[in-house]
């Protein structure tokens, strides 16, 4: 049955001494109305989307635009068009403009939500993605994969956009380059902001990708220029370009914890970002170096505390004869007129460097091709507490050439590199708060030149270098506020990431009947206060946004649960952030304290356990394949009479996932945990996921384990930072306390063992290789 | 002391209204002369050398030109200046030309005979090497590789040059790209002629090489076009591309035997090329494709019998995530417009698989990657014999689009791959002794385009594509003879490699006094014919050319050597081809009837020994390491009581290199002959050397091999190509008469076997890995 359409037209007759054609605009109510539009449209004509919510549409928009007069479809008011539920967009076809829209509450069905092309005859050149936002889209589950963004073709842009809130598995933004339609594409991702993406717990979490190692010999240009990567946090790489000639200008990087990596083609040219931390976390990264030919040039470093893999400057070790998808070793590159402010380890070469894990892993693994051909010169780096080395070598720097750099380290004495790093005493001008530039050069300074320099030709703030004698990213330091963390440059005419700080609301909460209903009435933040009592929950309690469930200090709560078997007390559903604090939390044997759902966990946990008593469940928490929470903490907690502890092992198809970045036990007691006592796994040999960080401190485990199949009371194979201090392990059944994985960032020490076998490190465990 | 100089001065005071400096030309006599005015050289200035021999001189010809006034470096008289004994030239600096040279009778002492830079630090661009000739400039030993042309910087350039007769390892040209100065180089390799280049007997004997696989990712744009390629035989690739956006443009492959092949590297163009063949030989290639993004258009195809990797078109499988050196996937590669005339095997897919070799060799060696996105398209095929298969599938071309292709396969049935190849019956139009134009293409044939075809906008001719509809290589066969073959179209102003036929003189000789003596009178290809009667030799007779020794048919002519131990009776020395007829050979137990030099066998060798007795010998043959004979051939002659028998076997280090590219023995008796009977090996694991081979024909082989270590008659490791067949075996104290490499072309057939062991075959035999 074909349904009579009502379409509302709006045609304007536009009259133009150079003979454009009409232009039509057209409002659409409905996915049928504007299907139909999409099919009629011509170049100039413009598609409008009424106002509203659009749930469920899956737009193909395919037409034939021109350069003078493309189609447009964009929202009658932007913004106010969102479009959720089971939705994508995809473009196919030539000038063709989204403009306006807001994607929100739901995922896409297919590989991605924003697609330039409908399918391999139907590929987008010359289109454009514009003031739209992209907002915690994801695919209901982790390990389900897709992109936001998904670019193909050649030319088109995304421009003004925000996105944010990325947790399933997939870049962000990538750019493919299968099929010769889509190499040498000039694709366009400028003046946006990437909000907060928060750390997927594994590898595949960049908030832009270009290519990949299957195309790396591809010439790209694509150009990512312009924009505003706030807390891009998914994984080490913010920005992973794996293919050729790709550029990466005048971004800023604000507090995101990864790196622009060219991790594999070549020739990228890296000039004029700002790469800004807080002083503090070492997570935040700067630019880090594979491949052949790169230019990182006119780049500002400020406040980076990061080291190794996340120092500013990381140049890689390579594979020799490395594999396609492995470390190609890096050549060519030249280093020059940066400048580095208060960095913890500004340059450090032979990153990776793994000649010492030989014997565990294959010859194709090893990195020990060291950089040559590189060239670091003309740069500046001004530390106020002096380093003991401006370089740091993993393996020797000896194929760099350093010439003519400058280095204010407080006076302390550093490698020089034979005079390619000369000390001098520099001021210090604050221009904004997170832009200080170093003064007063010597009048002497030698700027070094050779093949290519002439084309470094504008210093940071775009100031023609010509007739310039100085080195650094700026060729003075008087110059106004750039203001480049002022969010209205980049991202929509029409959105704000920015939230107004609110103060919590407190509910009070007498009776068991009361408690689910006020956390459903809870807004995001507040907290519930139980009065005192004794409180029996047979259903579990949903948590889905972020709530403190407290007792007042001095009061005693205990709910008692009787929900069946291995439903949990407390139920972590996405986005559910969960606090208790100062309970009693009493189960019946076979069910559980806190447990994510088992599947569609499609956004992030979180929960912390402080002075709580535990005791009688299957599990305390039990986190399911595919959920991750930021951070775990049980603080101050006894557990007792439990079959199971803490478990975050589900994660076992050893693709280097896990299941929470931070794990912290500090200050509990663990008695009678049969099994299971703390269990977190990440598996698989990654040298580039990072995480996760398991602290054990200052706990007692007494009697437990003892129906741990492996004797071993601490379970945290692949997990790479552990800390394992100051705990009492008395009379648990077990062989092994914990075996510490040497090669990577595991430790322990001042823990007291009586009757409880030990701690064991494994320099280098064998890992299944994930490439 | 410092030498008053006398130079000579020709100043030509040049009025022009551009305001041209003064040319200055200047004749220098000597090689101090010319340093000294090389120092002093201006833009502008001429360098003249006088005509004559200028012995062991090493040019380092730095300076600056420009555009309009380069500095010239040439011949008093075009090839009339011969560069010989240990000479280079160099060039450093910018716009420097180099005039009319002949290289000859000599050898560089270093990497190069013409470098394109001095040092790192002096790399030439712009510069020019034209109207010159290398010749023979080999250097002493085999395995010292070296350049004759070597390319650093940019825009340098190769033309008019006629290069021929390399023997030694290394490419002849060969293209660099280490360092920023020497990317993007746009290299013009134009109007050469490359003469024969003899094979080499194992890799690296290249004719032009661009890059190495560890510089395979950066942009080279090398321009090879309008070369003729005669004979380069060197090993199986002519050209070596390992780059990124070369291109081949209208050269002429002449009876070759070798490909151009796209090695690594990828975005090359092969456009408007001749491959030419004979219709016989198999080793005459065509073009070989590996990795990415390669359009081959327009290219014609005549006569060619290879097969597999010597295919008209070989696309080879890659190795999935290859190590960088090995073999990348094929993806994204355009084959359209392309003729093909009377080849034995046009088309070849998933060339070089080696599935089956998994148990013997490593994962990175397996080449079970097919080709993706590969478009066949509007291309011609002739068969004056129809064949089983137009497209030979070694694996399957199931990632191959093959579209509106045509052949005429005389009627005989082929696999059309969906319609992708149409059968027809075509004409042959003659243009000339090598092209041969199909004819009569359908009215109704379809021309398919997609993504970047519109860019193949000439035929083969260079005429516009624009508003014609047709396929193959050419628009019409209404041309006029191109002339392809015309010599005086290629190479210099006034060398030719055309050499006149001459009757061979013929010498008579009457006593072994004459014999050397007569020898060393004789001219290339005479011949020396004994008188009947017994010749006693104590000193080796030195062969450095081409020449027969003989006695008349009927004649008793017995040669009686009593040279010292380990002397030869014949001393084969560089370019010495020896044919022995009809005589009787006689030694003393300790010294050989054959050899080469031990060492500095700066040329190849030939040996053809045909009714012949040779008796009590240390040893028939000794061919020692680094000795090259394109051909070894006994035939009718009988061996009898030597230690030892025909030995080439000291290319032990595995690198792929053999000692003759032919060894023959047909009709032969073996009697009593101990050790080493027949022994010709090549080591090390290469599926790119596709020599050497070994035909043992109606020979008996009676009570030899007693005193072989391993017990094995026929020793011939590593040798691709093996048959041995209608032989009689008998009474040899051996287990195996020979051990057949069955994954290669080693066959026996119809022999006999009396208590004489027995013939293996080894499917895989175990190699050491050569990369």
């Amino acid at each position: 049955m074909i349904k009579s359409l009502i379409f509302s037209f709006s045609l304007f007759f536009l009259v133009s001494c150079q003979n454009k054609p009409v232009l039509k605009s057209i409002t659409v109510n409905n996915a049928e109305e504007l299907h139909q539009s999409i099919k009629k449209a011509k170049a100039g004509d413009i598609i409008i989307l009424k106002n509203g919510i659009w749930k469920d549409v899956e737009i193909k928009f395919r037409g034939q635009g021109t350069l003078e007069n493309p189609i447009t479809l964009k929202a009658e008011t932007a913004g106010k068009v969102s479009i959720e539920g089971v939705s994508y967009l995809k473009f196919g076809g030539q000038y063709l403009v989204v403009d306006g829209l807001h994607f929100k509450n739901g995922y896409s069905p297919s590989s991605a939500v924003v697609d330039f092309k409908i399918s391999d005859e139907e590929i987008a050149s010359n289109c454009k993605l514009t003031n739209c936002v992209i907002e915690d889209f994801n695919k209901l589950k982790r390990d389900n994969s897709d992109l936001w963004v998904n670019f193909w073709g050649r030319h088109n842009e995304l421009s003004n956009c925000y996105i944010a809130g990325k947790t399933n598995r997939g870049p962000t933004v990538r750019v493919n380059l299968e099929g010769i339609a889509s190499i040498n594409n000039y694709h366009q991702v400028i003046n946006n902001h990437f909000g907060p993406r928060p750390v997927k717990g594994g590898p595949s979490g960049e908030t832009i990708q270009l290519g990949n190692s299957y195309t790396s010999m591809a010439p790209s240009y694509t150009m990512v220029a312009n924009n505003l990567f706030e807390a891009c946090n998914g994984e080490v790489e913010i920005i992973s370009s794996k293919t050729n000639f790709n550029e990466f200008r005048n971004n800023v990087f604000y507090k995101s914890e990864g790196s622009l990596v060219t991790r594999h083609g070549n020739y990228c040219t890296i000039d004029g970002n700002y790469f800004i931390g807080d002083g503090v976390n070492k997570n935040y990264g700067g630019i880090r170096i594979i491949n052949t030919g790169h230019w990182v040039t006119n780049n500002y470093f400020f406040n980076l505390k990061g080291t190794s893999f996340r120092s500013p400057l990381a140049v890689m070790n390579g594979i020799p004869k490395s594999p396609q998808n492995r470390y190609n070793q890096v050549t060519d590159v030249v280093v020059a007129y940066n400048t580095y402010v208060n960095c913890a380890s500004p340059w450090q070469f032979g990153v990776g460097t793994n000649i010492a894990q030989a014997n565990v892993l294959p010859k194709s693994e090893i990195r020990s091709a060291r950089a040559v051909r590189t060239t670091v010169a003309n740069n500046i780096i001004y530390n106020e507490k002096g380093l003991n080395k401006i370089v740091v070598e993993n393996d020797k720097a000896d194929g760099v050439l350093f010439k003519n750099n400058i280095a204010d380290n407080q006076g302390v004495a550093f490698n020089d590199f034979n005079g390619g790093i000369k000390a001098a005493a520099l001021g210090l001008k604050k221009v904004s708060e997170n832009i200080f530039l170093p003064t007063g050069l010597p009048d002497d300074v030698e700027v070094f030149s050779a093949f290519g320099f002439n084309k470094i030709d504008k210093d940071l703030f775009g100031k023609s270098r010509k007739n310039s004698k100085t080195i650094g990213a700026t060729l003075s330091s008087d110059i106004t506020n750039p203001n480049i963390l002022d969010k209205s440059k980049y991202g929509t005419s029409w959105y704000s990431n920015v939230v107004d700080a609110k103060a919590p609301t407190k509910h009070q909460v007498n009776k068991a009947e009361e408690l689910q209903n006020k956390i459903h009435a809870a807004s995001q933040g507040d907290i519930i206060t139980l009065n005192e009592g004794i409180y029996s929950v047979n259903q579990s309690l949903i948590i889905n946004k972020t709530i403190t469930i407290q007792a007042q200090e001095g009061k005693k709560v205990e709910i008692n649960f009787s929900g069946t078997s291995d439903k949990p007390l407390f139920a972590l559903h996405p986005k559910g952030r969960l606090t208790v604090n100062n309970l009693t939390l009493k189960g019946n044997k076979k069910n559980y304290a806190f447990a994510s759902l088992k599947e569609n966990m499609s956004n992030h946990f979180g929960l912390t356990v402080s002075n709580i008593n535990i005791s009688d469940f299957n599990y305390v928490l039990k986190v399911y394949k595919e959920s991750f929470a930021e951070r775990i903490s049980f603080l101050n907690t006894n557990i007792s009479n439990c079959e199971n502890g803490i478990e975050l092992s589900e994660e076992i198809n050893d693709k280097g996932d896990y299941n929470t970045e931070y794990l912290t036990v500090d200050s509990c007691l663990f008695n009678n945990v049969k099994a299971n006592v703390i269990d977190y796994y990440r598996g698989g040999y990654d040298e580039s996921t990072i995480g996760g960080n398991l602290l054990v401190k200052q706990n007692t485990f007494i009697n437990c384990g003892a129906k741990e199949k492996n004797k071993m009371l601490l379970n945290h194979r692949g997990i790479v930072n552990v800390n394992i201090t100051k705990n009492t392990f008395k009379n648990n059944a077990i062989e092994f306390v914990a075996i510490l994985w040497g090669a990577k960032n595991n430790i322990e020490s001042a823990n007291k063992f009586t009757n409880s076998g030990s701690i064991k490190t494994e320099e280098n465990l064998k890992m299944k290789l994930m490439y």
